[in-house]
């Protein structure tokens, strides 16, 4: 919708909307099917505030006086209430302009571009874009205006992005500048709302400022009157997040409030955001290291918001920036996969950060060595697991008082572990294909299963796929993992990455976990081959940390022998510049295994 | 029941139970009337584990993969499963015997606990005594056994505890051996069991023991193969908690599994009790101080257990062993009324404390004269307001960055407000006589309403009260307040400790927090007197700090002019040893009323 029509526009809605109290339905328009019921706007949305005295807030009669409606978005205008001038947002746009934001400012904008939403009837909106802060206020705004959130991936091919479109049904496209081509994917028949990421909220060149402007300036500058959290259903539908499968389609998982509310208070508790003293001192400042789109960022949009945290956005992970914010801004959050921590870590600006960053690690099982980097630079991992169906991570390792007395080694061996699960999480279990719990003895290898309120709902409009992970009753991750006696959980690999060779299971995460222990490895990623004799046989794939100094083969396996049993020992190593990834940072394994196909076959 | 005949009736229990699976309505019997829906054990609960393969737990086909019971009870499994060789319970029995029990110790005896009271079939088990572990335990097994759990005041007279029994039904009553003679209220028509709390888990003189050995020596010893969080109905009542009202009879509160995880959370992330480091270090060292009868210990039992705290039980509030452990064990978290906090503070063995303890003050609004005092002491105050009716706190004193600046007079004046709503509460309102909400001017009064998932769910078998309070679509507190610009409320008074004087509305709060500022001045207690003239007149009775320094009552109230307006400077000054207060340390302002009209009129 250009906004040359919105001024408009917002004229007959001014109107329609002059008798109060409005009825909810009556401007909230019926929903896209699919939804099963998404939160109408307060009875006094879009009233003009009473002076002095304000409205009686009547609640439903039917709800009982004991409850209300688990809602994350209420979190925000509650955030914005106690600490109105708190910092809530600090980014640097596009032309290097230092954007920062209140907590005002930011539930205004909010509010201002959810009426935006509702007033030009959109419900199901699409963000295509890095971690700024228009994807951040779309996020809440979308669900504020009764509508859901989708979360796309600007890494993946206008063909792919078309896919996410029509499977998300979206209405409208909120899309950065950058990545405004793939926007393009339907042309006409979606509208589409680029934001220059500019930091001048006046810009009249930026459609996203002009969308949020037009609420900001409704009814005489006064904006939306607000949220109500009485009224919204806590089982409804509020976002599709994509799975980053390395082969296949994506899959749109559903999210609910119930379950981004009840993830979000897990990561407060787990990764300890509620780390502002009783005099405001200390507040989690949290560095967006992790893709927002990437399982709503794991819910961090709603848990950072819920405590008052500062939001730090990032264009992109580029480690000079970022060792910048750690030396100026005192980050004490962030979450990010083993790749990204090893890339700050080999920044020529790399150094003991002067005081402790709680750093969750997650996405694929980081090895000793790398947690020990991180330690010896006041990087503090903790080691998290989870899934796009889970809201992100719901599993945690737990570190206990007694292993203090272990050598450091085991320290590490122990953190790399997946744990157990989150404080708002049922327990995480390990089935074997009878789906009967394995033995808790570390050795038998079965399937990770979950149910409850940290599992999302399915996969939007796919009733085979969720009918194959969902339909026994425990939602199940396609990952394979034994079941310590300490009831915590290990992951050996994906179900499709481990390695059968001569009969034995070979786990590629353990194999890769002993390579980058090795002087110059940097990272590692280990697949099966097909071989005559042992059926399969392990080929690793190595990049370097110093790229001029050649990796002697011969000693990289005699040493491997020394730690690990003969069989497990990659047949070929191959060094490569790069290894291939998916946008998320995980190895496309898929890639490599073709690749080693080749190359084990010329040998 | 005499635990002489607990061995007989295990022998029937065991054969019935023999033929798995058990049935769960079959062992577990109907509730009595008045529990809407109660949470029935595992299907495994009473079946030998097998050995290697564990079964498979079988989720209702109705529930649905996304979605899990809220569950309070399960907290404790849950943290003995992750960190079972963690420091659970700190006690000194009555006989000196420090006992400290791991997270492993405390959930086997309460599942051991809750097999007694299930193969009983008791289901509404009071408990009568002070803050021990017998009564920490009895709160988790009686609700893990499918029944629920009363706190008493022990306090109370035997009368008193009678009416409690009655209103409660209970079936049980674990007693402490220093109140037994109150849990004699209805000899021959209820079971008791008595906890001599010896620390010594093998007494044969001990019933409490007895109990939960019994349990854990059942199966050979295996006993109870563990809680189900996923049958629980999260809206059923779990617990009866009593009001203390200053006049009339007690009303019991209905607690459920909902309000009390939802409570819960909130205390952990409001409270810090997760300061634990990812090292294991810096653990939740939680005093208690507050009563367990009084709101379930504010949800803390389970607030605590959640984050892997340690609880430190005490037998009573002796200033003397606080001060020891303070110095010790490293106390990190407490709540306490300001009663207490000024008792602490006047111990002689009172001194700065070599590091940062976080203490909840709330119960009464306390002066910014003890906040100051607290804090030279390294005990930091966080300020929360709330009711039994509310589990506790709901509200907190949340401190902006941005008053740093002002000066530390307006500090402690600010945190002295009842401030906002928790993380899982809805907003906290202010409500006319009309059912409006009144300005957020900080001047208009009006009452504290609330509704939502902090509420709970009314009176037992009290339909009047119910309806008075809770029948209007909110929860009408009785508390006077203002609210503020910011959203923040400020309680002025009990509704019926207003004190009305020339038509002038008097806070009996603001001139107490006036008073205590004054040299020598221990504690303040203001009430209404009638006056020919006024209508009513303000009255003050004060305690010293040094008895033997005389209070010059002309220079008090010339000082006082000074400060606030001469209308609300108190018309007499009486100096008593003690205020008369209620078991939970409230002011019995009814008391002081009477005694002030005599002073009053003699004059």
């Amino acid at each position: 919708m250009p906004p040359s029509t919105a001024k408009q526009r917002l004229s007959q809605v001014l109107c329609h909307l002059s008798s109060r109290p409005v009825a909810t339905n009556a401007t909230n328009g019926s929903l896209v099917s699919g939804i099963t019921q998404n939160q109408p706007l307060s009875t006094t949305a879009f009233a003009v505030k009473t002076e002095g005295k304000h409205p009686h807030h009547v609640p439903p009669e039917t709800t009982p006086v004991n409850f209300h409606q688990l809602n994350p978005t209420y979190f925000l205008p509650r955030s914005a209430q106690i600490e109105p001038q708190a910092l809530a947002i600090v980014h640097k746009s596009v032309n290097g302009k230092i954007i920062e934001r209140t907590y005002k400012e930011f539930s205004d904008r909010v509010m201002g571009l959810a009426y935006y939403f509702k007033k030009h009837n959109y419900k199901r909106i699409a963000i295509l874009g890095p971690n700024t802060p228009a994807h951040l206020e779309t996020m809440f705004a979308a669900v504020a205006a009764g509508g859901i959130t989708m979360g796309l991936n600007y890494r993946l091919k206008k063909s792919e992005i078309e896919y996410m479109l029509d499977l998300g049904k979206a209405d409208l496209v909120v899309v950065d500048a950058e990545f405004k081509d793939l926007a393009d994917a339907k042309p006409g028949k979606l509208d589409v709302i680029v934001d220059e990421d500019l930091g001048d909220p006046n810009s009249t060149a930026c459609q996203y400022s002009s969308a949020v402007r037009e609420g900001l300036e409704a009814e005489n500058g006064r904006g939306w009157a607000g949220l109500d959290a009485e009224h919204v259903n806590e089982d409804a539908l509020i976002g599709l997040y994509f799975t980053s499968g390395t082969t296949g389609r994506p899959k749109a998982v559903e999210y609910t409030n119930r379950g981004v509310y009840l993830a979000a208070m897990a990561n407060i508790v787990e990764a300890g955001y509620n780390s502002q003293d009783i005099f405001g001192r200390n507040r989690c400042h949290y560095l967006w290291t992790l893709p927002m789109f990437h399982a709503m960022g794991w819910t961090c949009p709603h848990a950072v918001t819920a405590v008052r945290g500062t939001h730090f956005c990032l264009r992109k992970v580029d480690a000079d920036y970022i060792w910048d914010l750690f030396l100026t801004r005192r980050i004490t959050h962030m979450n990010a996969a083993p790749t990204v921590n090893s890339m700050i870590l080999n920044s020529p600006k790399a150094q003991k950060i002067p005081y402790q960053v709680r750093v969750t690690v997650a996405a694929s099982p980081p090895s000793a060595k790398l947690f020990e980097d991180m330690i010896d630079h006041n990087l503090f991992p903790v080691h998290m697991y989870g899934l796009t169906e889970t809201y992100g991570p719901f599993t945690r390792a737990y570190f206990k008082e007694e292993w203090a007395d272990l050598p450091k080694k085991d320290h590490f061996s122990l953190l790399a572990r997946q744990g157990h699960s989150f404080i708002t999480s049922s327990e995480v279990r390990v089935f074997n294909d009878k789906a009967e719990e394995v033995a808790k003895n570390g050795k038998e290898i079965g399937e990770i299963v979950i149910r409850g309120n940290l599992v999302t709902k399915g996969y939007h409009e796919n009733h085979e796929e969720t009918a194959k992970a969902y339909g026994r009753g425990w939602f199940r991750s396609g990952d394979l993992a034994v079941w310590h006696p300490d009831g915590s959980i290990q992951i050996l690999d994906r179900k499709k990455d481990i390695i059968i060779s001569g009969g034995e299971n070979i786990s590629s995460v353990v194999v890769e976990s002993i390579i980058v222990r090795y002087p110059n490895i940097f990272e590692a990623s280990v697949v099966g081959v097909p071989d005559d004799h042992y059926g399969e046989v392990p080929f690793a794939f190595v990049t370097l940390k110093d790229v001029k100094q050649p990796l002697d083969k011969e000693a990289i396996r005699a040493w491997m022998k020394g730690e690990i049993g003969g069989f497990q020992v990659p047949k070929g190593f191959e060094v490569v510049d790069d290894l291939p990834k998916t946008s998320t940072g995980k190895v496309r394994k898929n890639v490599l295994r073709d690749l080693a196909k080749g190359l084990y076959q010329k040998r």
